[in-house]
């Protein structure tokens, strides 16, 4: 091993070594913002429609055992997750009362190992001997219905969850996720096509048993009254991609980044780039005070934007982002900073959400 | 603090703590591999073309002092950075003979406290004060060649170079990035194109003095001779963005997945999406042995992928994918798992990069 090797320094820490921020305009950016008020009225109106259990949050979306808290501190008690990792952080922060992984592995042996009552998907013999072999005690048969993605059909799942039980495993119920239809924008065409993604989880659950159907996301969390728990999590912090739909939630995450360039052709360039930023759904909305022009593109850590009025702005200037994705946003980050209404520059930060769920 | 908070449990570290792996087979996955050999053939051919301190490789692109030091072994001493956490890094890793911030930053302070060598560059009276005020003594004039983004044109940038010099600080030169001329893959019009963009830099560093003309990148890393010195990085990785362009240089990056569910109906499903995956170039590139068929689409944790013989595959399968933009990829890892040639299953790992410049 060379010497810059074992040196071993690790500038993912070096952020978390920033002296307690009191306002906006001490963050380093860019940064990770939560408008508290904002998180807390989305959780409100999703608590309205799904209390308790039958949301189970799914924590992909924030990958904070913090924000994880606050939703168990509602009631929201069983959560789900994509990766391994994202229950290991959750079972270490004792928020393991009853964890799903939504999504089939291979690598299931690091969860059975764990003293926690843990949920595995699975869709096909592999998995479910990853599961048996794995000593996870606990299984939901995952079914297709109709996203191009995982599941098996039910056939294949009657005979999966035989063999589960014959292998002693429990049989929790059957999941599927109408991923695809998230997006429809008429809400009596969405409820019309979830209701017939969901008729196909009805009859597996008719042939496989137990106590749970999971599905649904944030697009359908009202709309999808089959499932007897909905997986969602993007309500939580919402994202500009959601807003063509008639959802009750409303952008509680912010990029928050410094002005660095101003140039009198007609733009100005700040320090959040698609490396700060998910970009799979195109580039961010710029929001907040003054904020009246045009994104023009983003490159790694720079976004270039034409205002309506160069002379507003000034080098030094805080600015507000939306990300089009919430998902892969949070994943670029080491935390969230939580502020009161919107991250404007005096904004005071009350507190900092790790984002310790990250990575596999 | 909640229970949660105070666990303080960050899986960003978990995969670290992952035995060390011997093949291919062994790695959690997403996993990101390097080729090194392509990565050797890489370095060979930038060095034919620039050695020693006329490439200032650009760490953006790697964010890894491991790599780094391969490059400084092979002579290129003299860095450049895009963020104040790179270059903070690069100091801890002892690799800071000459290291350069080719971005404007307020956030420099922390930079002038450093015992090394820093450069900064600035283009505006607020980043020059933010050098002076923060005990930077060296700055790089960066000059507006066309590309909109940061920069400030000759007249600014040769008062700033006066200014500076007032203030006690040496100018090493200036700097200006070609970077929308990176991707115009005729030859000929990319030379008469940089030819243009450079003939700015020339009549700036005619009236600003100093040793360094800086620019380019992997791009333009031969077409561009007006420069002292390039700027390049993605040329020791590579990856699909540049496969139109004439360049000597070879993917030597992949993310391997493990294919977690196959559906009858003609999809296989592996565990990269994009989250593992710089998306901003559009998705990966399937690759490798038995790699034929069509990359559907990718989500948060998976890459659904319409194979033209389903029946060659298999549930615990491991695929190779190329990413379309190197940088942000490797921004979502933790570390780099280097083989000799191509990461298929049984090729054995022989050393691990961490990817510790990440962040700000």
């Amino acid at each position: 091993m060379s010497d810059a090797d074992s040196a071993q320094v690790d500038s993912s820490q070096a952020d978390l070594s920033q002296p307690d921020p009191r306002r906006v305009s001490d963050l380093r950016t860019p940064a990770l913002v939560v408008d508290q008020t904002a998180f807390d009225a989305n959780c409100a109106a999703m608590d309205a429609v799904r209390p308790g259990t039958e949301l189970r949050p799914h924590v992909k979306a924030f990958k904070s055992t913090a924000l994880a808290q606050r939703l168990a501190d509602r009631a929201h008690t069983a959560f789900c997750a994509a990766t391994p990792a994202e229950i290991e952080g959750m079972v270490a922060a004792g928020l393991h009362h009853d964890l799903l992984l939504a999504n089939e592995s291979l690598d299931v042996a690091r969860l059975g190992r764990l003293d926690a009552p843990i949920t595995v998907a699975v869709d096909s013999d592999p998995t479910l001997d990853a599961a048996i072999d794995g000593g996870v005690r606990r299984v939901l048969i995952d079914i297709d219905v109709g996203l191009p993605r995982c599941g098996c059909d039910i056939d294949t799942g009657t005979r999966l969850a035989e063999r589960a039980r014959a292998a002693g495993l429990e049989v929790r119920g059957v999941m599927g996720y109408e991923g695809h239809l998230m997006m429809v924008t008429d809400r009596n065409k969405r409820i019309h096509k979830v209701g017939k993604a969901m008729a196909i989880l009805a009859d597996a659950h008719d042939r496989i048993g137990g106590d749970i159907v999971s599905g649904g996301g944030t697009g359908t969390f009202d709309t999808n009254t089959w499932c007897t728990e909905i997986q969602a999590g993007s309500y939580t912090l919402m994202d500009t991609h959601y807003d063509g739909l008639d959802l009750p939630f409303n952008p509680a995450l912010y990029v928050v980044a410094t002005v660095i360039s101003i140039n009198a052709k007609g733009w100005v360039v700040a320090d959040a780039g698609l490396k700060a930023l998910g970009m799979d759904h195109g580039d961010p909305t710029w929001t907040g005070p003054g904020a009246e022009g045009e994104v023009l593109f983003c490159s790694d850590e720079h976004i270039t934007i034409a205002p309506a009025n160069l002379a507003d702005h000034k080098v030094g200037d805080r600015i507000m982002l939306v990300p089009g994705h919430v998902d892969p946003t949070v994943a670029r980050h080491q935390q969230m900073w939580v502020v009161n209404g919107l991250p404007v520059a005096d904004a005071e930060v009350v507190d900092r959400w790790p984002i310790n769920l990250r990575h596999w």
